[in-house]
């Protein structure tokens, strides 16, 4: 099945935190705690996916209570903190919300998250993304991690569905 | 009517903060405030600008009390922000300054900028606008936005104006 | 003996800080306190590094609290910051594991670390080292400091030493 | 003459801030205070050129806490914070050191810097400087501000007076 038919499917938009949603770097403060870089033009794309009925949830190793806040203000309500098994996390999703793995998209750029690969439907990756992600990915974006990877697959998901449109009513926060 | 001669009527210049100001990103605290950055050229093209009186704003549908602070500081009276409808605040601006459309200026990055662009005299956008930006804009500049962008647009209608010239005779802040 | 051969003898990574764990820049604060950014795939490799048993050792002149749990939290025990000499403390190293010379691959940026280039087996750089190092570095990466010269080394090691393949069955942190 | 022989003479290099040392942009946070970036290669140059004897001078019209701290810990006595007038300012500074004009190099990056152009026996710029800045400056680096343009001018004024040498006994902080 050619790509463009399996993006209509998708149902659950599914992101690796560090490297997708941030662009891999942590700012480390000397007390230990740490902050990362969001994209507002990623942040548009999520909170309209929303609106277009589409699941959005994120998936990390790593926690971080700022982009918490940040995703649940897009509206994010699937933020999975600190995650052992990104596959089993996953899996839970899908039952949750009685979904096939073909209606499922991930995007992951470091190898914790190739087995997450192997049980969606479309497997995508930032354009920076290690190698072994680079080769098995079914989508590579032009963009890179935390610098609209996430707004480039998003649009292609709606365009393909028919949903991205211009003056699309919503502002960006 | 070339772009040059629509530059020499432009009276106000207003902003998009995110991605224009800004380079699109912010950096998310853990109690979830945000920071953001400024160019410090940016900057200096926008104080001049009010000094040779123009009028600059900025409209955002974000807030940022730190940018409110840098803003007032170069002189920018104009600062609205959580603002639902660009184009509603952009048509109070022209109103409350006696203005025709064709003396405003409004540069923009993304999808919720574009209803600005329909009743302004010279829409732009920076380079990394998204596409439906650059598609429309009448004039896209070569810089990105938060690196000079707003730096380029200044000097484009100051020059047409006469009114960049070198030892201009004011301080960087 | 060629790079591969000398690769897959090997015990021992030392890493200076500033310009390779990170891009060179620190953040200032107006108390005059520092902080850094740690790049995620780089840590990624540093901890799968260590559960491959290899010594991962940092030596830097600076000194940094947040970058000292980060690399602990990673396993790393060998964090000697406010170094006077680097080749003095790579020495200790060296007796302290009982290693000889060649089991020792050292990564440096800057003209501080040329000392120890010549007390280790393989001398490393990042692409955007100073000239001095690029010069006399037995391997140059084609990654810059605080952006993957780090993990792209260490993979070098561990596939030579055939310890890196997928599914490799440790998560990001 | 020729420039080489120009950079025999300087007995002072005096630099601009924003876009000079660092790369002209600024962290706003929320409360209105600032930080910056430094960058550790151009740290190191900068106290080896007072080891070295030369005079190192920053002349800002802005201000920064952290900065001085880190600058003064680097070895700098004169940092001018909140200058009106650049040229008073390098004026003074080369009566307090009994120098002559073409003893002085200073490097800037924007319209303000212009006057100390003038008074000055070496004008230099980092590569993103500003047009007018990049078309009269004496050397143009081929870094960028906050980037390694310090550290690529005192090598060369360094190199000219045969003082840069590898293994010059000084670490990094």
């Amino acid at each position: 099945m050619e790509l463009l038919d399996r993006l209509t499917k998708i149902k659950m938009l599914v992101f690796d935190m560090d490297g997708v949603l941030t662009n891999g770097k942590v700012f480390v403060m000397p007390d230990g705690t740490w902050f990362r870089t969001s994209d507002i033009k990623d942040g548009y794309a999520i909170q309209f996916a929303i609106k277009c009925n589409l699941i959005v949830a994120v998936i990390t190793g790593s926690c971080d209570a700022g982009m918490e806040l940040r995703l649940k203000h897009l509206g994010v309500t699937e933020f999975h903190q600190q995650v052992k098994s990104k596959s089993s996390s996953l899996l839970n999703l899908i039952q949750k919300y009685n979904l096939s793995q073909n209606e499922v998209l991930f995007m992951g750029d470091d190898i914790p998250d190739l087995e997450a690969f192997e049980i969606c439907g479309i497997s995508a990756c930032p354009a920076d993304a290690v190698s072994e992600l680079v080769q098995s990915a079914d989508f590579i974006a032009i963009r890179t991690g935390g610098n609209g990877c996430v707004r480039e697959i998003i649009e292609k998901v709606l365009k393909a569905q028919g949903k991205w449109y211009l003056k699309n009513s919503i502002q960006s926060i």
